[in-house]
């Protein structure tokens, strides 16, 4: 178990919600048919509808990797190519997956500032080249949040879906912290989905509050044709699907999966503001979902780090912080007054 | 959650033991490192090299599917042949993930009776071909126990894997029910692995009583090169890994792995011995591990099902029933009751 | 060079026939636009449609392992299942060509005795699993003629046909010797394709007498969307594509393409008609293309080789004999000849 | 055929050169084994031998896409990193075909100013990301020239070879136009290749005068382990392959593979040297191998076009004129006379 100085580095490192754990806890007790054609799997699917108000189709998979993996491999083909932002985690921190299970699709990565996509990007990238040796720009992959904890206003996805149907692509939203979008915006998960353009949105389950497990959902259901099929072959079918759909069954009819999200948000918010004056510290990014990035002093950075607190700076150099489904606020609290403590013993 | 009549259709309708719930609850407490980093992941690598006798290399991957799709790739390339029998599960169950995984390593299915590879069979798929029109064979899996519910003696394993060395194979075990093999040879796990040739092994996890997770382990370790990255690759990398690794801590450390094992083995054994002097009823193979095999009058079959049974018939025709580690005694015995019963009915 | 000992061994040691000579040598000069944009190319295709008397989309490839693969990845995912028969060049001289450019697609052989598959085989495995554990049978691929000398006729193609209608399967036809199925049933070359059915054809130009280069030709133009890209990704699009085009437009144009199946056609029926009477020699198969199988006393076999005489026995052990565009009479005389004075030699 | 004024804008546009050819016609003569085992493939391999002097294992593709692609898939992983420079034209003109070929792995471009790596640049790459989240740098490769016209000098050879040692890469060379490189340098093959630390090269014959066909050469003999059965796997083992290996012969023997690149290289120094003085006219990289960029006034394009010339601007928006093995003189003093006439009537 790690100390709390650690605890701000990933939301990765907490554990499961206690929602999450009472339906394992009620999953777990008897027999029930495998591969997911038992009763949980059915009413997570039907959950799902009810959340997005449509009838979309749900699959699921146990990690992040293969959800957003499998999801770009249904809805192009190898010699296509994938539009994303230059520090979307399909690019940066998956290892080349995106391109093993889709057999060599390429990762066009824009330029972006802050982590966004934009129409004019998507435009420039699906409109530069137009000849048979260069992959055929096939789909937009956006993050929401962002991995820099930007939020996409429903303007800017109706925006950017759009210009996707204009341009023929499909249009893929990388939700590993999609609740966070929602609690942040305040809005229908719906309005930031379907109704806004997307065609499939992985949806996850793990920084949420769960053990494993994300969802993947077909809002064009087309696109689905098979795509058991797909997460079978690729050895995402869980044999006890029980384990990985129970929980989104407790976590979706509880609210859980929002308030754990509000949470999560509200800390960032919080230590946001409690630093934001601070001299040495910038603000790299308006704070919108559980993360927080700082430029700090380079002095600033050892200062933190010998005081045990732990933080990656992967992205633009900035310190980042997250806020996990279970964060305590008297941790963050402590990570606050220690970063006043040490910049104000900065020379201004 | 089934019925009893549908509980011995698979072990993969049961559900965790207490002792891997109990691990899951315990390591559910606070924080920790996440993708393998923290303490229960290194304690479970370091149970299996203690269960073992030997510094092996461990991974984790969430499901059967994908521990011997991944192994199996590290041990040859695409233009590769992989061995096996022809009812082995990568061959018959696993919608073609091998050669997704591989990018194309051919399945080389010997005919085989008992569901058992043979140093002949080996000896003769791997000399049939010797041009480069053909998948060049380089590895070998056997199934222990086989699909059949066959167990490879010690002396049988040493003889392939004499054979395998002699013709430069690489030599994996698919070991999803590996547990129920140790409990019926009462053996050591060493004995009928690395001791006897075995370059990988994928020890099941799931159907010995745990939520999800297979353990992949290289006695032949330079095999293991960068095995890590190809699991993130695939998408087998969790991230909230204790969740994976926690379990198998405490199942080997209390040796539940063991007895959850010899239940079912016994309960086989049980149901065997009271159904196997039935009229109508003929035991297709021995049964040495948790599964029963029955040639049964099609008048038995559809009887049994009538009366609610559920059972598979896709290995040659025959009844499979199969015994978890929480299978009920009274629940065999029913089983077994009802099978007397309608068996005793037939015209003999 | 080799001797006319050997020139039976296979149709693909011949050269260039003088019409795909002359179209190279014309081709050669002047400078011409590369990847297909030159004139070659358009005309080149242009004749295909005129050959076959339909719109179809028409692609280049290098050779017939790559066109076979590229078109039936063009018609499957890599989850799905490709059924052929189990002498299908596909299945057993392509070195998992298949599965690797379709990144996992399984390959689903039938038994058959003379190489072909008939629409009741392919009911048969289309319809034995309907799980996700097992790829979903998705297209039917058949060699005209087949592997054994075999050709379909018109009836027996329409009745595959129908049945892949029926089932959902798309239907390839591998040509390698497409020439030889035409000039055996003499009919028009959209009779044994579009019109009965077929989606894509691979159209051998290699063994036709060309020295590199097929045809891809889709009869359902829906598939071979972006199949140029495909073709580009795979390494099959040339730069100096007019030197495959070319060849084809001259010997389509003048009917080489025709005559030279026409000849080898009639070597092995004169071949055939001089041994079929012999002591200890079985004709295999009907002779109905180029080639003549075997089934000969293992001494004359031997008796054959000792002459000189090379020949493959890979399938069904029978001796091959195999005649090219430009095999010579008087050489299959005296092969003939050979086998007639040592086969008169045996013990009856 | 295509008018003079387009055939500056590839060196693919022209034709087989005679000794090519002649190699052709004289190996179009009677019947060879097939599959490269004819005695022309066999003379091929050693005249490679003879010329660099070393007893490399010698492969046959069809065109560079897929020489350098199957290199690449040899020299590593699907979950490692390819380092190359951002105008490679294994990055930028392949439709991601060594992604395809690898399964994945990703290409690591360095930013470049004139298309060369640099030690420096294949460092901070290699030592970027140590975390199994992104690939691992396992292979570098270099175009040698570069596709800006650049030669890497021996010293810049050895330099980055030594840097792969000490990082453990392996290096890979480009030599699409390999030939123009030795012409340019005025050395042994041998010293730009394995003396100074390449692995593997890929020498391209179609820019050098044939029509189809590049030499795979390993050096790092270990690293050609079944390469052939990987070569035939993916399509490229051509049945007649003595009309890929015969112009090879012919070409090495008679020194036409480097009179054709040194015509090729005059040809771009005289076009250099005839127009660098214009007002407008801007040189963007010294001229080295045979090609010419020019940065031109946007009016100075237009007008160079509507005078009928053609010229890609693909790199750095400079127009790109290449001069093949077969450029006429007179066309080159046209093209310059015309730039001059155009360059001088500019406002300067």
């Amino acid at each position: 178990m790690v100390d709390i100085a650690q605890q701000f580095a990933s939301d990765n490192y907490a554990g499961m919600c206690p929602e999450a754990w009472e339906a394992m806890a009620t999953a777990n007790v008897g027999h029930e048919p495998a591969y997911g054609d038992d009763s949980w799997t059915a009413r997570a699917a039907d959950a799902f509808r009810d959340l997005f108000k449509t009838d979309c189709e749900v699959f699921f998979a146990f990690n992040g990797t293969a959800a957003n993996s499998l999801a770009l491999a249904a809805l192009c083909q190898s010699y296509h190519g994938v539009i994303c932002s230059d520090v979307a985690h399909v690019e940066t921190d998956e290892c080349g997956a995106p391109e093993f299970f889709s057999n060599g699709s390429k990762l066009l990565a824009a330029p972006s500032e802050d982590g966004k996509l934009t129409p004019a990007a998507i435009a420039r990238i699906a409109s530069n080249r137009k000849d048979i040796h260069f992959p055929k720009p096939r789909v937009v992959t956006i993050s929401q949040p962002t991995e820099t904890g930007q939020i996409y206003s429903i303007e800017e996805l109706q925006a950017i879906s759009a210009t996707c149907r204009d341009l023929g692509l499909n249009l893929h939203m990388d939700g590993a912290r999609f609740a966070n979008a929602c609690a942040s915006l305040g809005c229908s998960p719906a309005d930031i989905t379907w109704r806004a353009g997307i065609d499939v949105l992985c949806f996850g389950g793990t920084k949420n509050g769960m053990a494993v497990g994300e969802a993947i959902i077909f809002f064009n259901r087309s696109l689905a044709q098979d795509f058991d099929y797909r997460c079978k072959q690729a050895g995402q079918l869980a044999s006890k699907m029980r384990f990985l759909s129970a929980p989104w069954v407790r976590m979706l009819e509880t609210g859980a999966w929002l308030r754990n999200a509000q949470h999560g948000n509200a800390c960032s918010q919080y230590f946001a503001a409690e630093i934001a004056d601070l001299p040495g510290v910038v603000l790299m990014f308006p704070v919108q979902a559980n993360s927080v990035f700082l430029r700090l002093a380079p002095e600033l950075v050892d200062a933190m780090r010998a005081r045990g607190w732990r933080f990656y700076t992967f992205i633009g150099g900035g310190a980042r912080f997250m806020f996990a489904w279970d964060a305590e606020m008297r941790n963050v609290q402590a990570l606050a007054a220690d970063l006043r403590d040490l910049a104000g013993a900065q020379p201004g």
